[in-house]
């Protein structure tokens, strides 16, 4: 059996030629049993929750802790996950619920993130490169599309190639989707306006729509053991006002001050990841 | 005598109260000597420089070695630099040059860099944070006015602040300058013209004047003992294109690809951080 890094790496290897592969679903299933059997052989302990109505644990080993896991959506039972993965890839939505797929979906891929966490140190980028081969697999699977990471910029006298965050060409006369992927935001979410910008200047306002997925901004203090998240909700009210405008922001672990920007006028569409199944096919048909 | 942290640290707290105030001048003269102290002690081992025509070296202890140091533009004499920043301070501009006055504040500036890459690992904060007070500090006796550090943002419903990069405002009738300082950018340097793109926005088209300050983009290979530099001008352009315009670029060691973006059109003004003070006066009368 392969470890949780040979998969990690051979889930890359893959995507990079078809991030629809279904062999690929079967590797994340397959990962999240070994993120899981390494994570039932070490302890779970209790945080204290700074985040009203939330609460959290980290697992920890003889020398770390995890990352804060939100406990009401980590799925202790495989099988459950499974289930729901499964009612996913068959597109057999009525048999589950927006909630159960995104708490699926978080279960997978906080078990993999702790699981790096646990052994090596300070590594943000393989949680990082993970988080961005797991979500774009869902959307890319979910639309029959493959991602690319570039797009052309017409610069009049020469044409040059822009990367990107994954893009999804749906085709002729529908809009394409600008799909950044980040496990966390902080002060570094001003690039997905800037992006989504360039984007719009380039190929003209509405061709692209910026759907930004995050895992979750929970920053935990390992010494108090407290957790709080990390919110700029006024800041995101001026990009969304002065940079561009994201059509869509997803969260597997979605922050309450974020939930409640959909409340504002101009709104900001924050949702959990989940509800993306469900308004998929209504969202492309005459945006 | 304080330590080159301690003084870095003295420097800190008097700049947050008032930038202009010459005991920083004074504090960075001394924080030079002291930094030179030290790397007296140290070799210098030349690079293999990827870069045409330019040389580097760097300092090399026991354990480390600094960041790359372009061999042109360090002066060896410690006399000449303070001299030269007695011509800068007391505005006797015509005794010295812009190359003199970009060599002395590259060397005073590289010095402190090189000396934390010696003594700390992996330590990005310090110097980021040192050029900061650094270049603030050069602008804030030029302009003779305090830098904010947070702007007022208008959502009609209720007033937010936002935090934004170092703002210089030069008074009614005139422009602000948006002053955004980096040690090197690489793929961060979208968030400069994304700030610039909501100032734009919030106070409107031409209000501040977007001048980003770098100190280099080397890169060093530390075990080939190569250097190179990392440039994307085919993106800067896009950003100035597509997001917003940025009015100058000054660099301590200007990359030639960055350099070679005055000849483009529409240009992006790219130069050595000495013109700055010769051109300033123009700059902000009739624009």
């Amino acid at each position: 059996m392969l470890t949780a890094i040979g998969i990690y790496k051979r889930i890359g290897v893959l995507a990079k030629v078809n991030a629809q592969n279904p062999e690929i679903t079967d590797l994340f299933i397959e990962l999240h049993q070994v993120c899981r059997n390494i994570l039932a052989s070490v302890r779970r302990v209790a945080l204290i929750s700074k985040i009203p109505d939330k609460e959290y644990f980290v697992f920890q080993n003889e020398k770390k802790n995890s990352r804060a896991i939100n406990s009401d959506l980590y799925i202790d039972d495989v099988l459950t996950v499974e289930t729901t993965i499964n009612y996913l890839i068959n597109n057999d939505l009525r048999n589950t619920s927006s909630g159960e797929i995104t708490r699926a979906l978080y279960t997978m891929a906080i078990s993999f993130c702790a699981v790096v966490d646990l052994e090596k140190s300070g590594d943000q980028k393989t949680p990082g490169t993970f988080f961005e081969y797991f979500a774009s697999h869902w959307f890319a699977r979910t639309l029959s599309v493959q991602p690319q990471t570039a797009i052309r910029v017409l610069n009049l006298d020469r044409d040059t190639s822009l990367p990107t965050d994954y893009i999804f060409d749906l085709g002729d006369n529908r809009p394409k989707i600008h799909l950044p992927v980040k496990t966390s935001t902080r002060e570094r979410v001003i690039q997905v306006w800037a992006h989504q910008r360039v984007l719009d200047g380039v190929y003209g306002t509405g061709r692209f729509l910026g759907m930004l997925v995050c895992l979750s901004e929970t920053k935990t203090d390992q010494k108090k053991l407290e957790v709080t998240d990390i919110c700029l909700p006024e800041q995101w009210r001026a990009y969304q006002l002065f940079i561009a405008q994201l059509y869509r922001v997803y969260y597997l672990d979605a922050p309450s001050k974020y939930l409640a920007l959909n409340n504002v006028f101009p709104p900001i569409h924050v949702k959990p990841l989940g509800e993306f199944f469900y308004e998929v096919h209504d969202l492309f048909q005459n945006t």
